[in-house]
């Protein structure tokens, strides 16, 4: 796993918790018991960490809070992760800052909100036209995903891990059916990141609005379409009331990983088996977010389609004008920036391997089921 | 997580290990501190754990030795499982039983190599026609998966997590082509379990030969064709050299889940974050093995079309009779068996839900991009 060969180069735990001057910090064991072997076996460590997301979604908020209870389940309750919501420390957008100076411990975050910064962080978490969930979690720890993008965070005194995936996105809710390229052109669609990047070079316009404004000016027509997540948590925000067209596939977050992020002084302070236990508790509330939204998407989209939502997927000629965009977005910013072009080979090629044997045997026996239904 | 709700009910370590007589067990921690409270947050544990499957398919005994090295990491060495393959203590098919009375504390296997003895634990590894990996993790934690498999395991003295996925196997090596249902009679496949039986009602005559026996069995025809992984551990089988087609898709093993299974009262008189530790390891070995099998088998599908191996799909008509032949199995299985009665209506609850949302969007996305292959 190749997660195992993070360099560990500064192992200054006391000289951050002095700077940061937290309420958090690393205390010898309790009681009256001084035995140093065993103070260092079981330290009590109380960390702060902050999500990105708002607590109403319930998947992506409750798998920070799932990694908590992980940890503090395999160490007795020796190591505490208090979590918080945006807003309680910082900002949503600014976890991986808060992260690295040291205002908190850890975040959870999808590395590519940071790719303004950092365009070679967009591949941390997918980007357009990418891996799928599991191809993205194979390239992370077997392609070289892990040491790409720890290597760029650490001149931002950050590490992470994957910890969360979306699995596919779905493409949105729009007020008009999208029949071909040319109805694109203006169109207003709150999307964000590398997705509005490329669909801006198709027309689009795109938006940014904050979760609590998508609605209303949905409803008002200022904006023509959203797109968010999938049917369990678009069902919750109501878009499918004021927007009847909801489209498949968002081919821009494949599947998009999300990740645990650390201070890389409080990273490196940690025992080993510390951070053995943090890194399996990442693993496994991965799993717990992808999972669960494998369960919950299915009855969502029956209550959006009751509801009146109706089905569409974008037509091929959009399809393949974003793909070419996408691709021509990838090479121009990889002839401009070592890291993303160093990022950007390595996904690539790992996306031609996958692309040759995914449809030779999963996609042919995922394509027999969907078609037969199982004959259920 | 669904697997936190499992009952803890024979909190008696020491009577088993009493019992049992093992070199292994539960010592008091090393040194001059007595003081219980630290004794009992990290004790020193040794275990031993054996795998169904050879040390030379490197990926799934590999599974093993991770989840091994990862529990060991996590506590920083205090519980240590000493890892065996096939024979060094028992057989490979009985390792269930070796668990389940306390010959060894762990094993590694899948839970359907036991079908035999009560057949829904079909379902905890998969079915033919059955969920792929993805789903089959999501129908294991949140759709009572994990609850229905270790109420099966609990009277056998055990109880199971899920660690590994192979994704979907291929339908493996042929001597000559499969063109219709037709060409089925009298084919002599090697193929097991649940998959034989199903292919056994449209004429194939199934045979059970252990690995070591199959290539010269297959070279002088005294069998036709033999099913086992995948391109990376079939290559090195050396299938291709004696026969030359190669089938897809396995679809009696679109997502096969292997597990790490416990002697109960082994299980039970771990502590609590002990336990949590091994939920998590698994999780992660369990992503290990899915993630390398992906990045591997893409390189190993390439050297054997190079090598002459000639890619086929089964024909439709096959797959069709087949997906009838199971459905009517299990129907038949469920009207005399209570278990996989109840195993099989949650199963196909959650099949038709997955393959209700799959299509929609996750698959929209993977056939463009496997169309286009991302114009790459």
């Amino acid at each position: 796993m190749s997660a195992d060969t993070t360099t560990v180069t500064h192992p200054s735990r006391r000289s951050f918790l002095a700077k940061a001057g937290l309420g958090a910090g690393v205390v010898a064991a309790a009681g009256s018991v001084a035995a140093p072997a065993i103070a260092q076996s079981a330290p009590q460590v109380t960390w702060r960490m902050q999500s990105s997301f708002p607590n109403s979604l319930d998947t992506i908020f409750g798998t920070m809070e799932t990694f908590a209870r992980f940890v503090s389940e395999a160490t007795d309750g020796n190591f505490t992760i208090q979590t918080f919501k945006p807003g309680d420390i910082v900002g949503g957008l600014q976890v991986l800052d808060a992260v690295s100076n040291g205002t908190i411990e850890a975040g959870h975050t999808p590395t590519y909100f940071y790719f303004g910064r950092e365009p070679a962080l967009g591949f941390g978490t997918g980007v357009p036209f990418g891996l799928n969930a599991r191809q993205q979690h194979s390239w992370w720890h077997f392609g070289g995903g892990a040491e790409i993008i720890n290597e760029v965070l650490a001149p931002m005194n950050a590490i992470s891990l994957a910890c969360g995936n979306s699995g596919a996105q779905m493409g949105g809710f729009f007020r008009r059916e999208i029949n071909s390229l040319a109805d694109l052109k203006g169109l207003k669609f709150r999307i964000g990141g590398l997705g509005g990047q490329v669909m801006a070079r198709l027309g689009v316009v795109p938006q940014q609005i904050a979760p609590g404004d998508i609605y209303p000016a949905l409803e008002r027509g200022t904006i023509d379409a959203v797109e968010f997540v999938g049917p369990y948590d678009d069902l919750k925000l109501g878009f499918h009331e004021v927007a009847k067209y909801y489209y498949a596939p968002g081919f821009w977050e494949g599947g998009a990983m999300l990740h645990a992020v650390f201070n890389l002084e409080a990273w490196n302070g940690l025992p080993k088996h510390y951070q053995a236990i943090l890194r399996h508790a990442a693993e496994a509330a991965n799993n717990w977010m992808l999972a669960k939204y494998d369960s919950v998407n299915p009855d969502a989209l029956k209550e959006l389609v009751s509801k009146g939502a109706e089905l569409r997927y974008f037509p091929q000629d959009v399809m393949e004008a974003a793909l070419s965009a996408a691709n021509a977005y990838y090479e121009e910013t990889a002839a401009q920036n070592e890291a993303f072009k160093r990022a950007w080979d390595s996904y690539r090629a790992f996306r031609d391997d996958a692309l040759l044997w995914w449809p030779v045997n999963e996609l042919a026996f995922d394509n027999f089921m969907a078609r037969t239904r199982g004959r259920g």
